[in-house]
């Protein structure tokens, strides 16, 4: 198989990393040894770090944190690391603003991503808007949050921006579904040309018929563009009788209309199996939120949620990733499809 | 009180009526003692016909229908009629184009409702796009109907546009929640400037303290332009140990700001009572989706389905629904907010 | 068998009465022929009357009713009639006053129950106590309504007093239970020296391995002491596929220790077959909530909901209701015990 | 369409009767004019009889009847007529014995189904065996009723014989489910050689994608042998959010293999419209049971249960019948298969 | 801030202590390093001991044990200690006796709390009594234990004495729920002139906004009597898709009217974190059931179970753990107010 | 008490094992030390192994597999082992064949037993037959491996054959149940002369009143056959607000009439306590699938699966198990009738 490529790739030769351990894997991705890398009260008045988004940033590394505070009420907090294993956070939780710059902060907010599409650096979370539903501010200089409009009705979670815009528009994956423990949800993308309205909803994919993610899926870390489409990793959901399994998936969407799969991963890339992915406030989670990708090597760093509880770290490369999902791929007619109805 | 006015309002001398019947009232609206205007079976291969929306057009009157086809699946059919009363169908089901004019029919649709904005008729319905979603389409004759993008993503449903352009946008009040047999659901208020891509989103109203909207609420007819503001006529829902109680109510929205509710009637202004609407495919339902009203008279009639199975008939005055709403308005700081966050 | 007598009753020369039907009845009541004797909209304000009690009074008749406002919400009006079929009612819901006659209403009130102890009425109904609880007042003269403690803590329903004390304690039976509608339940019964605590708790019967009452059980009118000990008109639901289906049954109480089951029919009294019992706000109600007896002749008139919309009358006679009750009685350990754990 | 024959059919001139009226019908069944032709209290000590079969017997009609009695547990009864439409009934429930001839009476049994095999009569039911069951016993005088082994384990409803057997056995639908109000089920097929073992299990069809029976099915009359195949009227369940609806379906299996559905109509058949099958103790129920067929003229008669209170009748021909199956039939893979895995 | 004072504190200087830990702190609770103090299989045909309290008696310790025995039924055990670490335990689980001495044994009794007032100790429990309820029993010798009436009907769990009597009348809190895995439930509080019967019911505070304790909330150990009011530790309980997560919470009620919430921390006082929280036979439960204090020092030692299979110890001061209450304190108004509808 | 025999027993002086630790042991089961036997990821494209049956073969071990995919979906593998600890897999899931030898294989399969009557060796597993169901196959050689019909309907899990014929007949335990994660089941046996056509279904014992065992019961390990009756090791499952606990019990049916219960310990024989029972796929579950016997010493190895993630093995004697289970016996008369409605 040919060298698979990152388009619009960056260096970043600063890229956590760890080679491979040996023996039989069953999965492309390898967790790091010295995980949690956050591990629980983090901060004061924080008890728990996880769902988080990272991004290189001026030679150095930022992220957007999920911070649950000690009366269970998340917020979104902002860290910084040299080695984007460390992390040291801002006490104060980010202050968004309108686009007057006055204070409009949500009731609550979790589960950010951060994505940067040409000049301008987005996050994007889950808050309350009369029901779960997708925030969004943008920043240049992660000292000014100014939030945009709430892209959609409730009850929506997990959305997260491409890189780049497609044909000149905005587009948004996320997964609308309801309010609660959501036992179904599917992931559509949508398109906006100014970021206040939004539309062409069209469906990318629903739940597999495989069993790890049997119950449901949602999005993950933003889209990576290769030589071989979008590269995504998702979540995907088993319902036991003791709970729901959060497994980490992969799949690569058309570069030009990605509300088509070109290959989608029956297997999972990686799934709860250590103590602090299995053991928790939520047990056996592995939630992806975001990746750190040097275009030189073909690395990527994977940073995902673990139990609710702790940030957990993986890696693979571009080409054992890809090469992983196209040999076990599997797609039905309902993810190749446009997905308009 | 002075008299409320129609704002924008059509002569329509042929509206179907009857005065109110003598006696104590215990609510504002009084049904058609003809009723059901439409019974099982009206036409080949469709069993009911129920929750739908009828205009005045061309001296005659014109409607989308939900029929319910003898394998129990929904589509719209087109209706006509001389008195509003008394209707004759198209055997075929109303047939959708894209704007490309190719076959584009949802693989069923229901509950249509249907809105003149300037010189366009809209349809505006719910059917599958991988989940209960909103569809829309257009037409100037009646013969051709052209869908337009769905404007949100699923799960929505009781979608109805308002019969203008507010600020030089479209606006549109939807009721988004989840699939199935939903226990909750508010409604909200969504702009667009071209029908293809839909924000600003603002929550209206929720469901009430009241017990007979404690459950959810939901769109019915569209809101009709007066002197005191939107006049709407919305359906809300208890909760029974044996099933849901579908009811309609009145509220009274902001001209210029409509996310803000001014008038919101505590009770309902019509509740199942009679055996049309208390027996059938879905008991104890009564759905406003549409109503005719005559500038000169002030006089309103309100179509409504009925025990999924019906399609029922109620008068009122402008003058008594709004002067009962205003007399029984209880609204909250949740109605009354411009419903950001 | 020898004829059953009366304790502590009364003549009613003027109870209403209908002699039993002709043919073959399967159970010892008989419905009056102009039932509903409570329609729809019995007063301004009021959608729905039902679930109510009535007592004898200084020649006429005074009750106590459940009325159901157009929004929804129940409170208790007070309504008098000289032949206990036609009422008329107060048109102001009664005003509930604490010890020091200040208003003290609650914030709904539904189902009550009206028992004259000694020189006093009492009146029990169900509201909110932060969750659905017993409330309870005491009048002399139908003007003056006087809370008293609440009872119990949440969460309970159906509570009714014995109409005297026993072992110089108020007797009290109720159903405790959870909020919402509740698939479980069995009667029990406390006593109070005092009316402000309670105590002694028993069990008294609990839901029947026989369908019609194998969901759950609950009080409905005052015990009636008789010569073979309280005879008890209870409530028992079944739960089908399409919701709970509530009748009315019999049991008899011992008359020194009432947690003991003397006999318990097995049979329903009397179940929904009546079209205003079987369709309305809550189809396939039939819930007894009061009687009147008349010493002399035997006569027992007895007051129950129809549908959660309408009051219904039924006859028996105290000797056929008793006898049939002894016939067809099964009781059961947990019946016959005293109730204490 | 040639005409479709019986196939091992009887003359029945007695068969009762009433020609389809007039107009525009949906349905290729109508109702007779005098339904319910059982209605509420129909003997001594029985509240409702519904779901029930019949067979032509030495010129008159025999038939066995679910009676619910007054506490509410159904038990089989035994019932004659000389029309098929007026009935008279055993007060004494059948009493079932053992091979021994000792009595072996079920707790309690519904929903009979009647069918002679050869010269034998058998009767299959649900009864409690450790769970809901299938029983099953035979006769050859109506007067003695030998129970042969359950033939599966709980949970199983709704089975039915075949009128003869097939490659030399037995062969009997069945829909095995879960105890309670099950919100699924399909139909399946066994066969024994002796009526105590069974086995060669397959699966004969699921529930359907069309909306009136997309909850669940299951069996219902015998299945009748034509020249096209098995004529089978079977039920269908819709779930609303009030309940669910149970109609009457028809389908034609394979008659060697009748685990291969041929043709299956994708409307019903028959679906609750009147207020006996729209009012009752179960609301919306059409539920088939049995059939009686004259082979001179085509004519069949189908029993069915109205809202679990009464017994309807309703009437349709051979042709007529077998031509709407075939001019509405939609089949999948999983209907035509053979049911094996 | 002054200090804060126990009020009638005792000296206790052989309570068990270890200082805090150094570092950040996220709660003023520590624990204990030792944990579990009570591991796995602690006596013969017990499987896990956990929900436990602890007085100190005598210059020792002794103890009420929820002790699952290995057929899962749960018993009360009596233990002591020297330390009030190091527990042994009696085989014979406590022998219960009514007034006149008689055995008289719940069938089942789980989660005791240990009360001394004036002369008397007083264990209460939950336990059977036709549903889950609270039994109480009272001992001055730790041999005879004489129970007394049952205080309330069930449902009902979670009680506990104050340990002194207010305005004359003993105190209880109880948390009134349903059966079952209860998803809601607030706590009440009732007053005893005599320990047989109950009244005077008032709310005292319900479910949080905040996360950790916004599905339902329970009394605890014993309230503490200080100079600020009475220091209650209770638990709260948070939902998530994998289950409950029990945390410890803190509040200050009026001295003399305790109803009345004072201060109510918004953050929890201790979370799961450590392995035997997380993993047992219910995971992530933390639920305080009793206090030791010695009024010289201000020291708190707090026995809490652990994931329904161990017993923690944790640690505080009287000062800390007021400051951190007062610091972080959020009241509504249902919270302050009397508690009386 | 008298030595227990096995009847029927086999030498097997290569069974694995480890002698019984010191100390109070609350259990007659005790654990290998080196627990788990089988852990994460044994072999390419398997996560999992767990729930899986071995037996003695020509002086080593062989075993059937539950091999849980990466993709989630279990199927069957073989492996082989010297000293039934350590284990080797074919990487090739077994290929089933129908009696032709064509494939046949399952969709899915999972939770295999192995047991071997007369000279033939049968796999039973849990498939899906449009719905969970029994799958069995046969085999002499460990190469071929030919299926035999289903011997039941759905749904059905947790068969196991007895390893002999009992009067002839083949004979098969199983739990009877629905879809999904089943809050109920009883174990019931069936007989068949052919393994084609099955019969005399009789209940054997349902859920116990014990707590461990209060939701649900299922068959485990092959019945193994001792002169006091078959000695079965069965799972028992408490529900907790948390999920399940899967504990493993014990009972000995008569040896002639196995549908009746003998003894039946009221007390699990081993439940979940160890780190890799707690947590993992499926957190708290022991489940036992096979026993190794060594009829020289009594000594019997039973092999579990642990957390639906690992296999473990626990010991104990003939004796010892056998005792524990008659002194703790607890029967009902459920239990020891014949199990015949």
């Amino acid at each position: 198989m040919a060298q698979v490529q990152f388009i619009n790739g960056q260096s970043l030769s600063n890229i956590p990393w760890q080679e491979a351990p040996e023996g039989i894997r069953n999965i492309p991705l390898w967790r790091y040894s010295g995980n949690p890398v956050i591990g629980r009260n983090p901060l004061k008045g924080v008890a728990r770090i996880f769902n988080s988004a990272v991004v290189a940033y001026e030679g150095t590394f930022i992220g957007v944190f999920r911070g649950e505070q000690t009366n269970g009420i998340p917020y979104i907090y902002l860290g910084c690391s040299e080695d984007a294993i460390h992390w040291s956070f801002n006490e104060e939780r980010i202050q968004f603003v309108d686009e007057d710059g006055e204070s409009f902060m949500p009731i609550y907010a979790y589960d950010p991503r951060l994505v940067k599409v040409e000049d301008t650096y987005y996050v994007i979370w889950c808050q309350d808007f009369y029901g779960a539903a997708i925030g969004m501010a943008k920043t240049q200089d992660f000292k000014t949050f100014i939030r945009v409009e709430n892209p959609f009705l409730p009850f929506n979670r997990n959305a997260v921006l491409f890189p780049r815009k497609i044909n000149g528009n905005f587009v948004l994956l996320s997964r609308p579904s309801d309010s609660g423990h959501t036992p179904f949800g599917d992931i559509f993308l949508s398109e906006s040309p100014d970021l206040t309205y939004w539309g062409k909803h069209r469906h990318v994919m629903g739940k597999g018929s495989e069993w790890w993610e049997s119950l449901k899926i949602g999005g993950g870390a933003a889209p990576i563009e290769t030589s071989e489409g979008w590269l995504l990793f998702f979540h995907g959901v088993a319902g036991t009788c003791n709970g729901y399994v959060y497994s980490i998936g992969g799949a690569i969407l058309d570069i030009d209309n990605p509300s088509i799969v070109k290959y989608r991963c029956q297997n999972y890339m990686l799934t709860p199996e250590e103590w602090y992915e299995e053991r928790g406030f939520v047990p056996n989670v592995a939630f992806p939120c975001a990746t750190l990708c040097d275009a030189d090597t073909g690395r990527i760093a994977i940073y995902y949620g673990a139990a609710d509880s702790y940030v957990g770290l993986a890696f693979t490369t571009l080409n054992e990733a890809v090469q992983y999902i196209k040999s076990n791929s599997v797609v039905t007619s309902i993810d190749t499809e446009i997905g308009k109805r």
